[in-house]
């Protein structure tokens, strides 16, 4: 079940372990994106000291002030780059300035006025406002942010410099084991769009917005206003439907950029749009996917499917009491198709069902109707099924028309050692 | 961390484990009531074959149809035993019948039917009405119950036979690694009163209601709406305020029995009742410590305080936040005071504060005030501090006057072998 951890390179950075290499594989073959650069964009990526020989941060430059969508963690308790946006920034970025390995969160107005004060410098570097600055940050909580490291690099962004967008992801890494990047191609009138994105994620992955920070760029001139809409349509189904730990981090963070030249139209057709959307959408779910399928520990992923509930609310609630059950999780880590711990996910939710509708199965395999187990349950195939890396768990609720899918990690002793053992 | 299993023996009994006996001591002594006996309820235990070689039925038969107030789990799945009590019983008792190593959950009409039978014939057995049985099952979801190894044992209960409250703890044990009893005396009057019970739980420990099994008795004669209003009030703070991994159970009951001869007054006066019901609290509070001392896997016990929130629920949502996250349980059993897990687990609640009020304290050491950390934080008191038993976590929210108390266990290695290693 645990995974060879002989290789493992562990620095432990005040509050929080930072985990810089890692040799297994990760459970799904997730192709990196190589040798991908944009001409609307630039990735500087450095070694600014907040990690131990690793890149650590990451500068984003645009060709132009560029209209962007942004959603953040829900967190009562955010971090300082989070506040910080939220306040100044209005809607386009010249460049976005990442760290790792420090997430200036629960560092009080001192974490705050550091990002006054480095992104002041950026603006003035990068010759444009305050307000086209845009800050992340993830690492370790609670420590204050040394902002010399930042500052030392921030002049050094010249052409010759700048990386690929496998380079920008693997600068963003904390706890990943590997570098998640996406690229997905449309055409529209024969004219080729580029989508791409990158994202970091591995431990606090729960859904209440971003989850992790996550980057997506679309090659075409579209509205804020539309970036919004296709933000806000995808998000669901993508970074708000995945869970490791039903824990949520204080600094996540996804934003949807626009890149295009000032001569470009902006597309504004309700069929063109929708097929950006679309590609947009395929980018969002594999990015998600990729960080639970790095989730900390991982042996499986959980794919959990709550059809016909009376509302989408109920959908979610139950299909997510299921994900994050540590009894459920544990049992598809342990390879034994417990469908009693699924019924009792089911009902720890108090919600209005009836019983008897219920009807459960292990992929294909029906286990319980009628408010029991099947009568022709097949326990030689569900042993044979519970064997593989990716669990289908379909609840059919019987009662409304709403559905919901999210994806899991399992519970194993190695989320435990990354998350205990790291001092011993 | 994890402790010597090498003397525990399993028995894989359908879809859950049951878990019989248990080499290693409990995180916190507590003292078993010994040859404990009450002339007013007679206990009979028996091996009736759910379990190999172990006490696995219980017989509770009351002198005379005894009053009592009930609690069950609020979850949407309930099992069979539940649905029937709610449906049959009407605030009496003559006899209740529990037994363990099979739930009765999520066993449709047939579950039901399977009580009516038996229920029937303890009716007969004990001259009373089917309205004065009572019935509670824990063990295997999903599973059909046997109800002739019941039946067998109905007329078996004379009086050369009975037992003590320590063998009818011990007869509804499941995962559970000790026998869970308590008693408390009182006076009124110069006349003693007697408060005992016994509980089992061990796994699915998450309030909302019961969260287990648990009898409570209180030799005096108490109305039922007294009966109600005491175990309302205690309810809270105790079996309410417990998590191990914040699964509720399908079976979990909590019931509260008043003991007393015919010719014995009613006890109505206020005085009188409050020492009672505070005789009863104690009972209920040390009974769901066991629980969550007894909790898998359990190395350390949290104890998390939220004080000065706005409102009881925002205190009880944040106190539970922080004692189911995963990663501050594994921090915990890790022994790392690692603040920033709090921090996000306070967060994570998206409750309405004020994250500059906020003051976190490990026990007594203060670790982050003013929305940052304690600039005279003492890393090695509280590297000292964290290798305790018991972890208290303080929060003060700093915005009104409502407190909470939980009490949880960590995650460990220990509750992933029993939850998922079991087949292997």
């Amino acid at each position: 079940m645990t995974k060879d951890s002989s290789t493992k390179d562990f620095i432990n950075s005040g509050n929080e372990r930072l985990f810089l290499k890692e040799s297994h594989k990760p459970l799904l073959k997730f192709s990196s994106v190589k040798n991908f650069k944009s001409k609307y964009v630039k990735f500087y990526t450095f070694e600014a000291g907040f990690k131990k020989k690793h890149d650590d941060l990451l500068l984003v430059v645009f060709m132009i002030p560029t209209p962007l969508s942004s959603v953040y963690s829900k967190t009562s308790t955010p971090a300082a780059p989070i506040i910080w946006n939220k306040k100044n920034n209005k809607g386009f970025c010249k460049v976005l300035i990442v760290n790792s390995g420090n997430a200036n969160a629960h560092t009080g107005e001192k974490g705050i006025k550091a990002i006054d004060t480095y992104a002041k410098i950026a603006a003035k570097t990068f010759n444009c406002k305050l307000s086209d600055v845009l800050i992340s940050s993830t690492g370790v909580i609670g420590e204050q942010l040394d902002i010399k490291k930042i500052i030392n690099k921030l002049c050094f962004c010249n052409d010759s410099k700048n990386k690929d967008l496998l380079a920008a992801a693997n600068a963003i890494r904390t706890t990943d084991t590997f570098p998640k990047t996406s690229l997905k191609k449309i055409k529209i009138n024969s004219k080729e769009i580029r989508i791409f994105g990158f994202a970091k994620g591995s431990g606090m992955i729960f859904p209440n917005m971003g989850t992790m920070l996550a980057y997506v760029f679309v090659e075409a001139n579209i509205s804020r206003s539309n970036l919004n809409k296709i933000l806000k349509l995808n998000l669901d189904k993508s970074f708000n439907s995945i869970s490791v730990d039903g824990d949520t981090s204080t600094n996540d963070t996804l934003i949807l950029f626009s890149l295009f030249d000032k001569n470009q139209e902006q597309i504004n057709q309700h069929k063109k749009l929708n097929l950006i959307s679309q590609g947009i959408k395929e980018v969002m779910h594999n990015l998600s996917l990729q960080v639970v399928c790095d989730g900390e520990g991982i042996s499986k992923l959980m794919k959990v499917n709550v059809i016909n509930a009376k509302t989408y609310k109920q959908a979610s609630l139950i299909a997510f009491s299921i994900a994050n059950s540590p009894l459920v999780k544990t049992a598809v880590a342990g390879e034994d198709a417990n469908w009693g711990r699924i019924i009792m996910a089911i009902g720890k939710t108090n919600e209005k069902i009836n019983q008897k509708k219920i009807k459960l199965k292990f992929g294909n395999l029906l286990v319980a109707e009628n408010g029991c187990i099947y009568k022709k349950i097949n326990i030689t195939k569900l042993n044979f099924y519970i064997k593989e890396k990716i669990i289908e768990i379909n609840v059919d609720l019987g009662i409304g028309k709403f559905n919901r899918t999210v994806f899991a990690s399992d519970l194993t002793h190695e989320y435990i050692r990354i998350n205990a053992d790291y001092r011993s």
